[in-house]
């Protein structure tokens, strides 16, 4: 039997991240790669509670068939938690904020559309986007966010620039208010849509970033939103916020998507976060993400001492982004590391375009204090032998140039 | 702002079935129009033990991140299920049964690729193909089913054959053992793939369906399964089978759609099915759907005597397909049906190709038995009404052609 491959599917591969996580799986091996928020933040007890109380009030709701748009309280509870007014009317439920960006996929992406993305930007995007066969283009980015100057010089013809403004997965930076006004009036200038993933906004650690990019233009940007880093991912529930002029063609992609998200879920979730609840849960998780971080740091700031190793200090969210000395390559440096029981991703496959082969993703939220200490102290082990690898290589190099 | 859509988008529309349930959720609407199991058979004090199970053995798990494939209790169960030897790694576990067919669609079909479809066909399945803009193709049915010599005549340059062969949707029909072996080996001739859709197998009444057309030969079928119709819908969680030269595709798809399949929900499925739970509560919605279906059969008989109308007697699942007579139109019948208390879903946006437009769905197990019976009788009135109308018409007609 020979099955014919759509086009798109021929260019379908496996996810990087998918396979190092699968390597990360073996015991032993203290994982700095995965993206998963600690477990110990998740309000099992509540949840448990919450389950009890949907199924008794209203199991028979629960469990049937809903409507495409979500479920209403639910709708109305994710516009009352945004900071600028929002119609409910445009909150659309999702499975996972991942399924808002293949939605958008659909209805925005011809093959060949451009779609602008920062440097380096969301791996898990780049594949949401890639069934629709965009062509993703590199926008230059520096700590601040991305270049407003670039986004301009190559928003002609492009479909939308995808920004995560919010402790960035990967590089854990966060756009300053000054780029956001900027990038904000630029974008609406050159009529430019913005595609705005915020999972992280909620967890930072000593001040709210600052407004997104949706509330200073909400007919220009779609908003996509998550329960995933502030409840827990395994129910896969998200939601975007889009202008009338698109609403009801993502709707139309949603039903024939999976008709509904779990109704059980949105109705799980919406009677846990009654009373204000996440106003006492969310605190706990950025008190104990951000003494990780600091535990990283202070990890970092001792093990990589006299390595040429740059680092960043993210003020929120889940990751920090790590540069390796001249000469030793993320990718090549992994199965090394594994080898000493750590495990990271390297920065490569987040980069639309060329990429930093030196750079890599550390998540600092799974691991424990003592496995964050080995972690790191391994690591560094890993870098010196790589360098001294690279150096007798060299050394090697230069002699067999002039073997004299 | 100017929001530039995917080709595929402009031509989204609403669907025909959710705009008609928006009218018929109005107080004191009798609805058979809608495909919802019925509540009463959903199993909630079984859910609300698995739920207070799962999170107090293993919630952190339950609420985590996990791997796109599914949960692999719940892939070994799904296998163990199915009458035909299946290996759990085929087993891709989706949110719902819809979201497979998304994953096909994605997977197998380019922009105009010819998709065979039965005459009528699921509407939700045209919807799902639709963004990937394929051409469906109308192969001629009875009641039997597909017609083979006319599968065979369109299967050039075909991706594949969508066939729902049990208590289809629309239909109601079954198709038989002798047609099951015919499509299967001429199918497999032709190197033509089946996708293979079953949400309703369980669902019969007297005997089981023959064995389906993938047990035949897996390597040349994906077979679709849901739990929405013998456990519930709103938890959406479907599986599908797929042979190995697909399935990482598939697998690939899958995860750039939503990550997973709410890991909570597979663990609560997983949970509730132990110790052969389905094989004591299937056996209930039989039995329960079984007397509303010959509650409806019924009422159709005394109270459509005399009005032409055809109608057929499902040995299973959820609906039944009725004819109205010469000159009554389903699309124009709808809104007086509705104005005398009564909804149903006009055939038309089930045929790919031309349609009949006199045929409507009738879906027998969502009301009760007092609901089924006053709603035929208003249908029937209905239809009285529009011949009355159409022979008055009629008249009209042949006095203007003939004014003397």
């Amino acid at each position: 039997m020979q099955w014919k491959l759509a086009a798109r599917a021929e260019k379908m591969n496996p996810s990087v991240i998918r396979e190092i996580l699968k390597v990360t799986e073996r015991p032993g091996i203290i994982s700095l790669a995965g993206g998963l928020p600690s477990p110990k933040t998740f309000p099992i007890a509540e949840f448990a509670e919450a389950c009890a109380n949907v199924l008794h009030k209203d199991g028979q709701a629960a469990l049937q068939y809903a409507a495409s748009e979500g479920y209403g309280p639910l709708r109305e509870a994710v516009s009352q938690m945004l900071p600028w007014k929002v119609d409910p009317a445009q909150v659309l439920i999702t499975t996972g904020s991942q399924q808002g960006l293949d939605l958008i996929a659909k209805v925005l992406l011809d093959p060949g559309s451009r779609v602008l993305v920062e440097t380096p930007t969301y791996l898990g995007a780049l594949q949401a986007f890639s069934p629709m066969e965009p062509e993703p283009v590199s926008v230059a980015s520096d700590d601040e966010g991305v270049s407003v100057e670039d986004m301009v010089a190559k928003s002609k013809d492009a479909r939308f620039i995808y920004l995560l403004p919010n402790f960035q997965n990967p590089t854990g930076r966060t756009m300053t208010e000054e780029r956001r006004a900027a990038v904000s009036a630029a974008a609406a200038k050159a009529g430019l849509p913005i595609i705005e993933d915020n999972p992280y906004g909620e967890l930072w650690f000593d001040e709210a970033p600052p407004l997104p990019l949706t509330a200073r233009n909400p007919e220009g940007c779609v908003y996509l939103g998550s329960f995933s880093k502030v409840l827990a991912p395994g129910l896969r529930l998200g939601f975007l916020v889009a202008p009338k002029a698109i609403f009801p063609k993502l709707l139309q992609a949603k039903q024939a998507a999976d008709l509904h998200t779990p109704s059980f879920n949105q109705r799980m979730v919406s009677e846990v976060m009654k009373e204000g609840f996440l106003n006492k849960h969310v605190p706990t998780i950025r008190a104990l993400y951000k003494r990780q971080r600091d535990v990283m740091l202070a990890a970092l700031t001792r093990e990589m001492n006299g390595l040429q190793v740059q680092f960043n200090k993210p003020n929120g969210g889940m990751f920090l982004w790590l540069r390796l000395p001249p000469g030793v390559d993320a990718v090549a440096l992994l199965p090394k590391a594994v080898e000493r029981g750590v495990a990271f991703v390297p920065g490569l496959p987040f980069y639309a375009g060329e990429g930093d082969p030196r750079t890599l993703r550390l998540s600092f939220v799974t691991a424990s204090d003592q496995e964050i200490d080995t972690a790191i102290a391994a690591l560094a082990d890993a870098i010196r032998e790589q360098l001294a690898h690279s150096a007798a290589a060299e050394v090697e190099r230069q002699m067999a140039a002039n073997p004299r």
